[in-house]
């Protein structure tokens, strides 16, 4: 790469962990390790370090302390979730509701409870990728057990309407399951307040380590295990707890409370910056998600006779690391089905770039995109056979 | 604790990470910390780590890369390859060999799996804790489909005999799985030498971080997955992988190939002074596990007329922390599987010390706990109204 500096956009797919909370994980590593379920000094200070991180995490999301489950991360947690909820409740009905914009984790989680018997629907979104709570209601019937809609989108970072949907979820019976990852460290979670009684978090989402989530479970609504073992969290997760990262968890939290709203502020600016000069100096842009609920952090653009592919290696050249999508399918170059879910055809889909600034990006990352843009662009649809210019 | 330095001899429990590990993740917490998922340059570093990480682990126990998976620790590697490969068989039959005295995780997917229609037999041991071959022959039928016996036991530290296990299996065409979790850094493995299809392991356990397992598949013997999700590890364990520990699995296994011969020798030392030194000079005191087919760090005694957890908690008051068994059902207090599958009886299975010293110990340490122990016996054996002293 030479002397230029690497730019990284990318913060919805992947976050470095805080210094700060890697500094805090290092005495966990060797001097304070114990085994939680050992009856010694050593497995006390573990013992600790476990009640002091599930009480900040509740904390965090207006929660208790015995509502917290610590997971190998969101995934695990959407499959204790939707997995877990469904086995343990098959009784009372088999039909479940995901919205067509989950992440690929619910979505594959809802085609393995469809081979297990399970009915699933699955709710349209409008352009901008919202549920339309009416077309929700409609999918409720009385075998419905479950409704599972993501927090915020991952990809082009519409926020949901997750308190509307868990009071009508709380109206009819049914548990309300919310993926939150997307949305960690961008807006408040109040479980009460938004009625949500299974929520998805992830540890690295928070600017803490990998290989740690957490789900939230509101008393009296329990879920099977799906790793069996020692017995660990109550029998619910089985596996030795991994306190390291379960303390880096909570530093990534409390540093979080402290700088939230500031650090939103700073998005919200680059945010702006970044959509008002694209969609002002690129010809034939167009912005996807919503305009206003969506994430600090999100600008999620479409080109007009673009590959998402060449855009991401035109970027990767100049040392700019960008996503066209969920980076937990772009490797497959299938197009976005949350795009397609907003009603864009294949072609506009693929035309796609995500730029998600985070917590160590500088103004002049922005800049330098902003910079790099407008030459990639142009480069590419001069060698398109299918971009006619619309505008101009 | 006052000035007194704490000392640790519960290694089997639970180890520190080595602090030459923690220093080369380091990076990839916060520098090179990308989702392998990803196409950019943050994302091929991460792709990079995955596969040097996977190679070594691979090269460890005379694998190919592609038979390794990561999984969130050792519990969930043995979910994968008990109740995974079930699944995946169950049209070939529906019986399950296990040893009585398997780790609890196992013992519980064992239970787990009868509750799913398998029947399960286990294979009862020799007073030594050892699987019994013959035994174990005449519980094969026509439907067994797999065995799965430990590679040591982890509180008794009596190894099995896995080669000739893994011959009888690959003879009747059966796959035979291994939890070779409390003999990592202490033995040496290959997979094709011992004839294993499945092999659970854990990065803790070679002072790795938490966290982390992994599941060795030998080519042809699938597993039904176990979390859903993004499709990950080929789809058989969904996640975004977490690259620090993943990499300082990798590290831990290139210090344990250059230095375990040295560090099994000093443990071999250890054991020598702890089994003689309380053989000779505490009364009525016995060895539990095999005199010579055990491992190097374990030193597991019972004596007549104590109660394990007042040993334990007299320990403890003087910064000594050990185990009267497995860690992960001590808080239980329910007397240990293993040793009553030995034949003790639950009152002499009450009364162990297990001693399992490692990396960090010197030989102060076991000094120390060979000073503290006749004192700590004798005043137990002093309140006990179930003492008969037989010697002296």
């Amino acid at each position: 790469m030479g002397d230029v500096k690497e730019v990284y956009l990318d913060y919805q797919s992947s976050k470095p962990v805080d210094p700060r909370v890697i500094d805090g994980m290092l005495p966990y590593f060797h001097e304070r390790f114990g085994n939680a379920s050992a009856l010694h000094h050593v497995g006390d200070v573990a013992t600790e370090a476990l009640d002091e991180s599930r009480r900040a995490i509740a904390d965090y999301i207006n929660a208790d302390h015995d509502e917290i489950v610590f997971t190998s991360g969101a995934t695990e947690a959407n499959n204790l979730a939707l997995i877990g909820y469904a086995m343990k409740s098959k009784r009372k009905g088999n039909h479940i509701i995901i919205s067509e914009v989950e992440h690929i984790s619910i979505r594959n989680i809802a085609k393995y409870l469809e081979r297990q018997g399970f009915e699933i629907s699955r709710v349209p979104v409008d352009k901008y990728g919202r549920v339309n709570l009416r077309k929700l209601e409609r999918r409720i019937r009385d075998d419905t057990i479950l409704i599972s809609v993501q927090f915020a989108n991952n990809e082009i970072g519409t926020i949901q309407p997750v308190a509307e949907i868990g009071t009508l979820a709380e109206e009819r019976g049914i548990a309300f399951h919310s993926d939150a990852v997307a949305a960690e460290g961008l807006v408040s979670f109040d479980v009460k307040r938004d009625k949500i009684h299974l929520m998805s978090l992830s540890s690295n989402d928070l600017y803490g380590p990998r290989g740690l989530g957490v789900l939230y479970m509101k008393k009296r609504y329990r879920v099977n295990p799906i790793l069996i073992g020692g017995g660990q969290e109550r029998g619910l997760r089985s596996g030795t707890e991994d306190i390291a990262s379960i303390i880096g968890m909570k530093l990534a939290i409390d540093i979080m409370k402290k700088e939230m709203s500031t650090e939103v502020k700073r998005f919200e600016g680059y945010r702006k910056k970044l959509i008002d000069t694209v969609l002002a100096e690129i010809p034939d842009s167009y912005l996807n998600g919503h305009p206003t609920e969506r994430l600090a952090s999100n600008a999620h653009f479409r080109f007009d006779g673009v590959e998402g592919e060449a855009l991401l290696l035109s970027f990767k050249d100049k040392g700019i690391s960008v996503s066209t999508g969920s980076a937990c399918t772009s490797k497959t170059l299938e197009p976005s089905h949350t795009l397609i879910a907003t009603g864009l055809i294949h072609e506009e889909a693929h035309g796609s770039l995500q730029l998600t600034p985070g917590r160590f990006n500088e103004d002049e990352d922005i800049d330098r995109v902003l910079e790099v843009l407008p030459d990639v662009l142009a480069r590419i649809r001069k060698m398109s056979p299918i971009y006619n210019p619309k505008t101009r």
